[in-house]
């Protein structure tokens, strides 16, 4: 394995904020630094400066020029001295007052460039801690995972990102995946789902958490169904609860478990067109049909929070029945499950455990609303986490594209983080470059959504690249792009490059350069 | 050039339906056949025929196996007999209450599976005709364009998609753009607009027009502009009116014209951050101030209409003051020429010259619905076809996935016609694949307004394939998808293929098989 991964970023510096109530904080982000604009006033060149724009920054230590990185000793330990003193989880303290490195961490990345700017914003620590204490935000954040960078998963933040890795019987090894998992943390994804089925599972999870810098989730039921030699029917509660135990141990921060099935409402995906298409939903649903008993993750679900409460791991309620097509989108399956939810996520915050809801899946536009006023009114304002939703099913080997749509709105709506889907989605399993697509696509649809929410702050990295764009300042505009390499590489490929035209419309016919001139005219 | 082009498309079969009213009409669709289900009844291997599924063909003569096609001769001259007879517009005949060809022909095209499923379908030969006598839809189709196949642009019709190709001074040749304008049409571009600026313009053209299946749009003031060697401050009347004689003889189909453009109204767009982006905008825009005179397209708009009412071209009224950035979305420069548009496409009607409203460019998603809004009121039910709107602007090299988002929702809103954007937008001018790229997203966009507004018919694609996936019947699923050759090669890229199981998953994981199995134990 490679012994130093870095990420680099054009014209782009790693800097780091204080905090004020731990002034011992030190949250990365992301400066990029720009051209000044060129101007003639009265024919002599003059130049203004153009504020560097700072960015939200997933990169951790890896963008880092002054860290060494070594895979084999992983990240630095970050949150140990704050973790060595905890008795609790973050909402446990949040309901008692206590605002928490954690919560201050986030304040402050959330913000990004509102203090440099002067812009208000109402994400103050404080504000997250009450976000916190309701349930309506989750800082997944395992005791076990101090290498973690704090991050906040709520309606009233930045929209996120999850990205899916992990090998399959079929495929990569365990450095492909570590690759993989930089390579997402560099593009913006804002959390890592292991999704591995193969063998070597705890040693994959192990050199991930070690190495990744952002909450990692997992799937539980998928290893303790390899305990089981593949065989549903001999899956049990014991081995579930030990799977969980060591997985927590290893420090996840959150788990997908399906918890909301119910033994009695299996039968209501019965007339689906595509019956139960989420992999631990249709495992656990197998086995209460051949058991005929109730769900084991339901009726043990009090053990569950135990355990996550221990380690700070977060819940995240699977949704084992949603829809695999636009056609059963909104069925009373779905809606049984997510009722089941909003119960679950009572007793789980109870118990000070944090939690949130999985939506789904393949939902035509017109029926994403719903989904998202149905998931706050049952499920008391647990931040949604969807995958996509696709919005049509024709387009295999486009479904970034037509979940991207889904995802945007849904965001806007009100979703909390993204399920990110790549362009194999459905096909294969992705590499590198697919998981680059499907990040940025997942990239543009939050983005889009917290403009269209008016988080404090977004806009500004949208007015910055549009004024680059009209000034001509090319590098500066790519530079702002959420992929500077590759907008630089489509740039470079038409014949000529670098004036004050764009290649698309040749030096005659640039409606930027003639309305500059308009502009001009009027100095 | 290539004697013969040929498109194909796998387990496909071009097929024609008659008309009624006229009895002589053939209009071509896709055919897709598709496998039998398999199943196990009492352990026996029984099958169930799956009924072929019929899409709409955008690919003309080029997918008939039957016809020959030299690009030298041109596509056969489908509308010669219809034309032969005719004495204005299809709004003309519209409002006199008559059936044209055209109209009948793009009722059959609309509503493809329906007669065969036994849909009922609002969109009778009668029902285009009063769309079109409303104003409410436009079939584009100049009396001197016979070889393209008739289609319709409207609210209450499937949402189309235009694509753009042409050649600029910087790039590719007359050949190329010939084979953009069928691989354009292959994927699914319902119309195409040229817009090459370089050399050769009659010449590219006419290669086109002749060899085009789908409806033809320009600007033609790009060609008025080349007439003056790019001298804004030559350009008048006189020269634009014989380019758009010229054209008009070749054959274009529709035209954008930036004539809702007012000399008193371009200071509105003084305080934006990206001034005005739209080419031909720019132009006039230049040419009012600096002869300080009303825009002549505006102030001739009359002679406009005359010219196109004996040709039957259409008018685009073109959006020269929209948006360049999420910034200066819905300003008053942008809904001042809104308006204006109003009151031109009601002097266009009386003229029996069909027209539609173009529309923006950069707009978040929280202000999209109110440009749909605006356009019907102040357009007066008027087709609108937009720009995307790219929802984002810190994407570039992504802006087809950021603008298919905005134009999927202003598709769902009721926007007819979506104008594609490929991922070189604001780089660089497309090559084939990136045209392939940008077609697909927008047929994606399209289709999914398609669903969302429950176009009859629609579903019935999305659930054709989702059945294909469920069953495991890989060949069928991809036949049914909009990019046929990229899901089959994405899946082939996996290790093991051909399986009852997904490559994602691996043999124990797959949902969909354990799901499967969960069906047969109900049987």
């Amino acid at each position: 394995m490679e012994n130093k991964i870095k990420i680099t970023y054009p014209s782009s510096e790693k800097i780091y904020m204080k905090g004020e109530i731990h002034p011992e904080l030190r949250v990365g982000m992301r400066k990029i630094n720009l051209t000044p604009t060129v101007m003639k006033v009265n024919g002599e060149r003059k130049e203004r400066a153009n504020a560097p724009i700072m960015v939200y920054d997933t990169s951790g230590a890896y963008s880092d020029p002054t860290i060494d990185i070594d895979l084999r000793k992983g990240l630095p330990k970050l949150r140990n001295s704050w973790i060595a003193k905890r008795k609790g989880t973050q909402m446990y303290y949040a309901k008692l007052g206590v605002i928490t490195e954690e919560m201050e961490y986030v304040a402050i990345r959330e913000n990004m460039n509102c203090r440099e700017l002067g812009v208000e914003s109402r994400i103050t620590p404080e504000f997250v801690r009450e976000e916190v204490a309701a349930g309506r935000a989750v800082i997944p954040a395992n005791i076990k995972h101090p290498e973690s960078e704090p991050m906040i998963i709520g309606t009233n933040f930045l929209v996120k990102i999850n990205t899916n890795i992990g090998n399959s019987h079929n495929n990569s090894g365990i450095e492909e995946e570590v690759e993989k998992a930089v390579w997402s943390c560099k593009w913006g994804g804002d959390t890592l789902m292991d999704l591995s089925t193969g063998e070597n599972i705890h040693e994959t999870r192990e050199w991930i958490l070690r190495n990744c810098p952002v909450p990692v989730g997992t799937v539980p039921m998928y290893q303790a169904f390899e305990k089981v030699n593949g065989k549903v029917e001999d899956l049990n509660w014991e081995v579930f609860r030990d799977t969980l135990v060591e997985q927590c141990e290893q420090g996840v921060d959150y788990f997908t478990i399906h918890c909301g099935i119910r033994l009695k409402n299996i039968c209501l995906a019965d007339g689906r067109l595509t019956g139960i298409v989420s992999r631990g939903g249709s495992i656990i649903s197998k086995w209460c049909k051949i058991h005929q008993r109730e769900n084991f993750l339901y009726s043990h679900f009090d053990e569950i929070c135990d355990i996550c409460a221990q380690y700070d791991a977060a819940l995240s309620l699977g949704d084992g029945l949603r829809p695999g097509s636009t056609h059963d989108a909104n069925d009373a399956a779905q809606f049984a499950e997510l009722d089941t939810m909003g119960e679950l996520v009572e007793r789980a915050w109870k118990k000070n455990v944090q939690a949130f809801i999985e939506g789904p899946g393949h939902v035509p536009m017109n029926k994403i609303r719903e989904n998202m006023e149905r998931q706050v009114e049952k499920c008391h304002g647990a931040p949604f986490y969807t995958l996509g939703p696709i919005v049509t099913d024709i387009a295999p080997a486009y479904d970034h594209i037509t979940s991207a749509i889904g995802a945007a709105m849904i965001g806007w709506y009100g979703t909390a983080m993204l399920c990110y889907v790549t362009p194999k989605e459905h096909l294969a399993l992705p590499n590198k470059e697919d998981v680059r697509e499907g990040v940025i696509a997942y990239k543009i649809a939050a983005h889009a959504a917290d403009l269209a929410k008016g988080h404090p702050g977004a806009r500004i990295r949208d007015n910055a690249l549009s004024k680059a764009r009209y000034e001509f300042r090319w590098k500066d505009q790519f530079n702002l792009s959420l992929d500077p390499e590759k907008a630089l590489a489509y740039w470079k490929s038409s014949n000529k490059v670098g004036g004050k035209y764009c290649t698309m419309c040749g030096p005659n016919f640039c409606a930027m350069k003639i309305s500059r001139e308009l502009d001009e005219c009027n100095d």
